[in-house]
């Protein structure tokens, strides 16, 4: 018996390097859950095999940028000259009808989540040492080590935004850490300000 | 790998006839936990069988009454002429040792404890509903109605109290109401105010 029938928006983020997308396909492997994946928005072209409403919601510039300007997007950025953005109706539909949505996104994202959906359920998942996730920066790329310096200042900036999110998980084991975050999810069903509601209803039948 | 290594307080209550004691018996049958059960403190005469430190600490009447002037108990009352309490010190011993320390207590205690101990976390068991535990003071009483009556007045006054709490758990099912609470404890230690400290530290090694 749940007292909250109502989906939660979960929010993956964490620096740059730490495996946020592994966790989250390692999340969605368990089983037993009612998690969907929240698509983006973009403007820059399928490439071959994207369809749209699949991998994204393909749209152009101008539509965007409407979009942008009264208020429908839940986060976006500009990288490369193409928007990218969180489409805040279509996370709502999924909420309503009582799916977890999950949102794998940055840091700066996650932050402009926050404002808009205070309810959400933040998450930044941490490696388990600077070091290792230096190492990972490094070896993932093989681009000049001024890029590399770059994307390891970026993480360390972004390292200590961790206490405006509510929960910090550990990637020491992508598996270790799916589990956690499950963990988080089913207890926040469980919290007062989620339950008591219905819980009133209940007392009142 | 875990950023926090401090035990946490777990505060089971819930209205009475709701099955606090069934819940938690449920829940150190479990495996992979690291529970303690918090042992009370009582003036009462110890019963056939019963062993000091065990069961109880039993002590005299004057040592408990010296104890509550000390502000030693995280909470206590008088029953049937007896006092029964919480002795603060083997809470915070097995805590400190980065035991999860489980009280089942009554409503009025665990509002006491929330007062000394901000950071213990807090769980309403709750029936499924109403009709369901009236039927449960029922069937387990052979006393008279009056008594009954009174226990229902109780109940229905402590059933009030469920926002005071940090999660509400449904005894639907025992074993389904110990895996919520077992949840919420892991969850609980990945809460970013619990995790923080050693996050930074880390950042810092």
């Amino acid at each position: 018996m749940k007292l909250n029938d109502k989906g939660l928006l979960i929010v993956l983020s964490g620096p740059s390097g730490v495996g946020k997308s592994t966790v989250r396909k390692a999340l969605f492997n368990k089983k037993g859950h009612d998690l969907v994946y929240s698509i983006s928005m973009t403007t820059r072209t399928p490439r071959a095999g994207e369809v749209d409403g699949v991998d994204y919601y393909f749209v152009d510039k101008p539509t965007f940028e409407k979009r942008i300007k009264e208020g429908k997007f839940l986060e976006w950025a500009e990288f490369v000259g193409n928007y990218y953005g969180t489409p805040k109706d279509k996370v709502e539909e999924q909420l309503s009808k009582g799916h977890e949505v999950v949102l794998e996104i940055e840091v700066a994202g996650a932050l402009q989540v926050r404002n808009q959906m205070p309810d959400a359920v933040f998450i930044f998942i941490v490696p388990p040492g600077k070091q290792a996730l230096y190492a990972r920066l490094k070896i993932r790329d093989t681009e000049p080590d001024s890029i590399i310096q770059e994307r390891i200042e970026k993480a360390d900036r972004e390292f200590l935004l961790a206490h405006k999110y509510d929960y910090i998980v550990v990637n020491d084991d992508v598996n270790n850490a799916a589990d956690r975050i499950m963990n988080i999810i089913r207890a926040e069903h469980a919290k007062t300000e989620r339950t008591i509601h219905q819980y009133m209803k209940m007392l009142g039948e």
